[in-house]
């Protein structure tokens, strides 16, 4: 697995090698390797633990418990869901934007804004 | 007045028993039966809908999916949920607190407060 | 000033005097008098500080302090204007709403409808 | 590789100074002159309406009017903010983050885990 190469080259060549387009091997492609893909199985185990709260929420609703005790266990979900988003958005930022400004060119300004609008999602729910 | 019998029945009285204050058998105190009772299959349609959102989510994080099409998948959860937590209020607010209110004294207060404590939770999410 | 007396019936009167629409003096219409009046200068206390945080971020685009810094102060305000609305909306409960459901009719319906729909428009900001 | 002037340009000379390190004067330090400098008139005049806005809900609480028109009011300006914070924050990683990410080093993992705290800040209000 090449995982930490691809990750791996972030910021880490402003200085030394050129960075072609045509340097760039076939299998790493930009999107191939994400970011977040260091951290997956905590991505996984956090994503686990928030279906297991959904669960949890059905159960509630089936137990008739109380409406105001369901909807902290929601406001927890959705905070869980935030504090998951916030950590992909991180890494996102740290590679995949960081690397499109390293590289030059038009590609930051389409990251940037692409992360603002997913930012922008965030914020309206 | 007949107000509280209007509010309290909710889905309390499937059966069609006479639902007089004194009626209330002993294990169905105030909390037993809730305002969202009514939607409960609806409620529990909803939550299974998001579990499934929630597992999709794990799906992208497996396959390494672009970090963007992931955080916009976690918008959609949220507001999925954020959406089932307005509904469920929005039922808290019609029966508890419209409840609490038509039978007077200060339990109206005291609801009415813990509503807004959990409104706030689910703003700072 | 018959705010007070127009205020304090709430749901004061559970027991005792009938309370029937016609008993409303002509003066005293639903809306005449919010729940949020007794806090007026409290609120405007609260408005007029948020204004001045809004001339302070004015201050700082003028001086180019750092963006985050400059985020950070707007966070502060969306943050007060939140609280002032949770305050005006469990003040908006506690009489608006509580009053109708009193009152009773299909009144307390619209009222908590339209209270659900605020709070959407909080969370969605 | 000519990334870092492209970048670094910004509002910063507009005078037409070559833009190299050694040419930095002390004053103009890093922060002197952020992203958000190219819009500062546009940004001003946000702020302005905002201000404005905020102006409006005093007068709605002087005028006693009803609560639910003020709180679609304060939604109206928390967005207005949101949105003011938002290409705030677009400028800053088009231009801090990406130019910290050209320079290399340490200094964008400390940029992007600042904007991302300014973000979880956003959030949370």
């Amino acid at each position: 697995m090449t995982t930490t190469e691809a990750e791996g080259t972030g910021a880490a060549t402003p200085t030394g090698a050129p960075e072609t387009p045509g340097a760039v091997p076939a299998g790493t492609a930009e999107h191939a390797v994400h970011g977040y893909h260091d951290h997956k199985q905590e991505h996984l185990k956090r994503l686990r633990r928030i279906e297991g709260q959904i669960r949890g929420l059905q159960r509630m609703v089936e137990e008739d418990q109380y409406c105001i005790d369901i909807l902290t266990q929601v406001s927890a979900s959705t905070k869980a869901l935030q504090s998951f988003a916030l950590q992909l958005l991180e890494e996102h930022l740290r590679h995949c934007v960081a690397d499109a400004a390293v590289r030059g060119g038009d590609e930051v300004e389409e990251k940037v804004a692409e992360a603002t609008r997913a930012i922008a999602r965030m914020l309206r729910t």
